[in-house]
């Protein structure tokens, strides 16, 4: 069965009515899949490859063909604009495209497609909505590359500083500044993205919920109530490398042990802090990796998250005392650096009210959900009032072939976006 | 100071004798040392690799010019032979030109240029020896390509079966048949290479100590007594992929996790069978490798070894149940397959007396030594009597940059090679 077929196997058809059509979205979520496809489903699309770059010039096609104006920032950010009746300060909707390596098919794409149905449904009523509409593909929102998440939103933002970039370097290598050119771009254009004047009255982002809320309530979509700040920091321990073979157990300064012990002792640190803390090692390196030799330097990334700054913080103090407790006691140099320090984003009371009136018409409860991962949402947000959805995934599970949403819930995604930005419009206009 | 300079700065002259060059030997060092070069003269020379294949034709060109007949088997593995005066059976003597990633200039190469330097120092004084002599440069030896070692010796020994082939994979996905197109072979010409006909007595290897023992007897050179059989077991922790901020603490099966208590947990395990006994992860890889994605799955590679055989498995046995300790804690499933394993091999005393006998002329303190670390003597000694000398290294670092043997004590080691052939050859000859 193609993935396709799978997404419309049991589709509730009824769900097709104002211009929504779930074969589009079934359909389109196939042809993104297929870029950058991985065994059983799986998907590896990075921020700034070649792949992301196809999956957005395919989408760009889409945003043509249904009449919108494309353009693209110095960040590789794609904008597909629908003029309103009147001037003024648009609505912005989307999400991003890239995925982590051998990810899944819902995380990004379907906050795009979401919000480009929209459009098609307004196109397939003759509706044209009272002031303009904005899809948006932010780049490279996972931030795989370079151990930095949501650099296209950022750069929208203008948030991003000359300095932050020199500290970039993928695992090939490759700077910053290299890596831009795919999208014809420059340090200077990210800097200084000509999508950085846009007016925007809000943001709205629909996104797989990545977590078990929804499934839990047998709730298609809920609203998120705010958004856990991730803060990445990188440690090193260096040790002294040798050969397996000749150097006795107690003359070792061995960094994989130190790598070892810190690993599985951060586990018990989060639940110090707050219930919804977490801190994750996913990312590890060991140099120089031969299997008879000692290793010189371990280096290894450290996701730490918590839906409050304060604790989140007190969090990462207790990650870098443990790093230093754990090489002090083994004679290892230890060094750190934080990499992203995002500060948890809370959504305005009112807008959440305004998704769950609209959910109230279409018979859905309004759960509110914090996400713990972070999203492009949380970066606008520090500037423009934002507001987010999520649609229910199956076990919870994201980052992960397996991921899955069920085509119903993603259709009733974009259905509660539509009204929502519907009545944004009117209320305005009035 | 080039490495050149710096190997000859503080020499003694005075072991400038009987034909043998410190100048020359250094000169060679270098250059082999420029071939695959790192930073701070660490050196990167991967089996099968360009760089291998490059250092055994530079050392195959010094081959011809002192009047040895190059030839090359299956496995890539150089010989440069020398006629006696009689026909009859040759001592072999020779070592490897492959390094780790980032490793050192001293092992291998201070062995190959040691059995050249004993040719050159023969045309120098006229002599012929009365039985041939061949110089052997091994493919491999380190199997940084395969986590399989001392390739080029089994294939030699006629030891590696067409099975044993199917599972070498290196990391950039290339088989064993694609690798050894380098020496223009197959795995035909590998499995039955021309060289297993050879007619050799004798096999002596010359190899840095990487060790402390001489350092701490203040001796230049040393008899190995015996070697240490590794086994290298790749083990594989299985959990479950997930998102790294929408998955509580309580709901993970971190294979990260699994790998960090089991690494630092292992290295208590040796001391149990005996006092020599090691066991290192060096290599270690984590999937998908994604910052913000708990992992799906750790890779890694245990180097186990000991001087007899008995204790080194059941060391194997201990590490064996405590990674099913470690990952049925955790609800992780776990993996392994024993990639390579060696049977430590003991050294006949009578040789290394004759050894003993040559250094007392040389006023050099015989002093024996269990080499903690396999080499290719090990594969050709399971068939064919083998003789092995350690040289002295500065701090018993190895498979590193720092790695560094003095000038002194590699000449003296090619004189005591050298008498010791001499008087071998002349024995059989009476």
């Amino acid at each position: 069965m193609t993935f396709y077929e799978e997404l419309l196997t049991g589709y509730n058809i009824d769900l097709n009515h104002s211009g929504v059509s779930g074969e589009r979205i079934a359909k389109r979520l196939d042809e993104i899949s297929r870029i950058g496809a991985e065994e059983n489903n799986g998907v590896t699309r990075i921020g700034y490859s070649r792949e992301e770059k196809r999956a957005k010039e395919l989408v760009a096609g889409w945003m043509k063909e249904v009449g919108l104006e494309v353009s693209m920032d110095g960040a590789g950010n794609v904008f597909g604009r629908l003029e309103g009746e009147n001037k003024g300060p648009a609505i912005l909707s989307g999400s991003h495209l890239d995925s982590v390596p051998k990810g899944g098919n819902f995380d990004g794409p379907l906050g795009v497609l979401a919000a480009l149905e929209v459009v098609e449904a307004w196109r397939q009523t003759g509706y044209t909505p009272p002031f303009p509409f904005e899809v948006v593909i932010f780049s490279d929102e996972e931030g795989s590359r370079f151990n930095a998440g949501m650099t296209g939103s950022e750069s929208f933002m203008g948030k991003m500083k000359s300095e932050d970039l020199d500290n970039l370097i993928d695992q090939e290598g490759n700077t910053f500044d290299e890596v831009i050119k795919i999208y014809d771009s420059s340090r200077e254009k990210f800097l200084n993205p000509s999508s950085k004047e846009k007016d925007i009255q809000l943001f709205v982002e629909v996104h797989i919920e990545q977590g078990k809320v929804l499934e839990k309530h047998n709730q298609p979509v809920g609203i998120v109530s705010g958004i856990a700040g991730p803060a990445w920091l990188e440690v090193t321990f260096e040790g002294q490398a040798g050969h397996a073979g000749n150097t006795s157990m107690e003359n070792r300064k061995d960094p994989v042990i130190a790598a070892g012990i810190f690993v599985s002792e951060i586990e018990a640190l989060p639940r110090k802090v707050s219930e919804m803390a977490v801190a994750t090692v996913g990312k590890l390196k060991v140099l120089p990796n031969g299997v008879n030799v000692i290793a010189q330097e371990v280096n290894l990334m450290v996701d730490i998250r918590d839906i409050r700054e304060e604790t989140r913080d007190r969090l990462i103090e207790l990650i870098y005392q443990k790093a230093e407790e754990v090489a002090d006691k083994r004679g290892i140099e230890v060094t750190w650096n934080l990499n992203t320090k995002i500060r948890p984003l809370p959504i305005e009371k009112n807008l959440q009210e305004k998704l769950a009136n609209v959910m109230d018409e279409m018979n859905i409860e309004p759960i509110y959900i914090p996400s713990g991962a972070g999203h492009d949402s949380m970066i606008v947000g520090e500037e423009i009032p934002v507001a987010m959805l999520f649609a229910r995934s199956r076990d919870g599970i994201s980052h992960n072939p397996k991921e899955w949403t069920s085509l119903d819930d993603c259709v009733l995604s974009v259905h509660v976006l539509k009204k929502f930005v519907e009545k944004e419009m009117i209320e305005k206009a009035d």
